[in-house]
């Protein structure tokens, strides 16, 4: 790993040619290699098998050009590491039989010794930063607490996540109990990431956009502020608070790199919002990435125009969809590469 | 119909002793003699039977107290009256065998006579206003043009109706042919609302958030503008478009009388953005009505000191959920009538 990777620059807020991109979900499901390998072997058989994890994790890189690797994984690791089983429904989402509603379901939950289950995890890490042999950097990943909580309260997805919510606001202090103990088994998880090898971090959190400014300070932010302050002196910290586009002016003044952004909010006004001190990551809407190539182009083109080429990641709002052609995304990430001002 | 109900007077921006309070879905899911009804009578027979519609839009102000009614009905009546089948499926949602995907789709449909075929709302709004005898004012509702686009393109609900964007990106020309459809249907069955007694109108846009402010520009705010236009010589008009706080500027300028906002902004910043110059909606998390009742309590009074008492209509952010017990509706409702600023 040098600097010299543009990814690492620009979360660096070093100056670059051109952005670094890569795609969120860039590794899995609207890639044929991907489908033939989820044929196979099933989720979690993926995730937990370090060649597959590896080879799942390089076939962007191969296939569509991105300029970072981020390894294929799932959040949701961190609540079976905790002792909560999580049922994997192809097409459907997760569903985890066993939910947090009490102290004693909060008191039962692995801890101190989690992160050592996730060996498979670090193991993917290493060996796919051997097979990538310093070609891109290797992103490292985990959900922020909080969207962890919905998952443990909720047991499924949900539009709304309304019971998890109903947790916090009633049961604030076990929220937060959770809500720390989830960070505790994070922070170490991603020390264990970096050890591995991995080159920078980005922690989802995919629900913090449900929570209002005032609950996200109370519910969200503290952690995310945890979880950067640990990891930021060892790796590049990216956060991205999906929907939580009022929480840019402080999570610019935390620890991390880098904030993600949805297409929800300008670039100019992210700018605006984070006082352009902080490395921004987004923000195409991924239903765009159907457009004719040649609108697709233009739609790249006035993103990086309204963001500038520096202290910028090109990235979607959002994971990629299923149904995306493998040349619109290759299309996306070349009219990232080939970018020039007019 | 007297300007001395509270809710018009704050839809007018006059002065109030107090806020108005009103709950988006009060109709509804929630109170015990609703769910009696939905056991003899399927979705769409409580909807068309004015009766029974007018019987459940006035149950709230009966047993919660509300200062408005609002006609119970559903926004899908219009894609039904443009001659598209809808299946309303209890607890799962609306279905749309048949879907707009092509010109010859959207040729197909109802424009001119389709407002004729919902005589059976405009008899329910008649039968209500009756049956209200003037206690509160009756709201008329419909769902604003992209957010009926979204379903007839997407056949059913969906977190991110991709299907829909993607419609309106690769096809903007059709996307816009429909949208006009929608909206002079939608403008013909509102003004039928206001002959047939209505005393203000909402127009929800429920999925405009999920686009990017420059598409917003493009494929919701020109037909929330329009309905707008043609509809507050008649009647005080409230746009709802969820999630598009960006919007509020300029939303702000147009002809509607209020704005109503959800709870991912805070009311100090949704006034700044609105330059307190028209009356606002909100904007109260749905999963806070089931907080213990003085915590409830305590969040109202912190919503209204917020927002202040003038120019203001207490609500939800978004619909009342199933599961909330009707003293935590009522406790809401009353917090709002007994507020005292300390």
């Amino acid at each position: 790993m040098t600097t010299a990777h543009l990814f690492i620059k620009a979360l660096k807020g070093e100056e670059v040619e051109r952005p670094p991109v890569w795609m969120m979900r860039q590794a899995g499901r609207y890639l044929p290699q991907y489908i033939e390998l989820r044929k196979k072997y099933d989720f979690f058989t993926r995730v937990q098998t370090p060649e597959l994890a590896a080879e799942i994790t390089i076939q962007p890189v191969d296939i569509v050009g991105t300029d970072a690797a981020i390894l294929f994984s799932d959040i949701l690791v961190i609540p079976q590491a905790m002792g909560l089983e999580v049922q994997m429904i192809e097409s459907k989402g997760p569903y985890l039989p066993k939910t947090i509603a009490s102290k004693s379901d909060m008191d039962q939950l692995i801890v101190t010794e989690a992160s050592d289950q996730l060996q498979y995890v670090y193991d993917a890490i290493r060996l796919t930063k051997k097979l990538l042999n310093n070609r891109v950097p290797l992103i490292g990943f985990a959900g922020a607490p909080f969207t962890i909580l919905c998952y443990m309260v909720e047991g499924k997805g949900s539009k709304t996540f309304d019971k998890a919510k109903q947790f916090c606001f009633s049961q604030p202090e076990l929220a937060h109990q959770l809500l720390n103990k989830i960070t505790d088994v994070t922070i170490a998880y991603l020390k264990k990431q970096v050890l591995a090898g991995a080159d920078a971090i980005q922690v989802f959190d995919s629900w913090s956009g449900l929570l209002a400014p005032g609950d996200f300070k109370l519910f969200a932010q503290p952690y995310l502020e945890r979880i950067a302050n640990e990891l930021s002196s060892l790796i590049p910290v990216i956060l991205f608070p999906k929907g939580s586009w009022y929480a840019l002016p402080d999570l610019s003044k935390s620890s991390a790199s880098a904030l993600g952004i949805d297409w929800c909010i300008e670039p100019k006004l992210a700018r605006e919002l984070t006082h352009n001190s902080i490395t921004l990551q987004g923000n195409f809407d991924p239903a765009k990435l159907l457009l004719p190539i040649p609108q697709l182009q233009e739609a790249v083109k006035q993103m990086i125009d309204e963001f500038g080429t520096q202290k910028y990641i090109a990235n979607l709002g959002h994971g990629i969809l299923p149904n995306v052609p493998v040349e619109h995304a290759k299309a996306f990430v070349d009219a990232v590469k080939n970018y020039k001002k007019h």
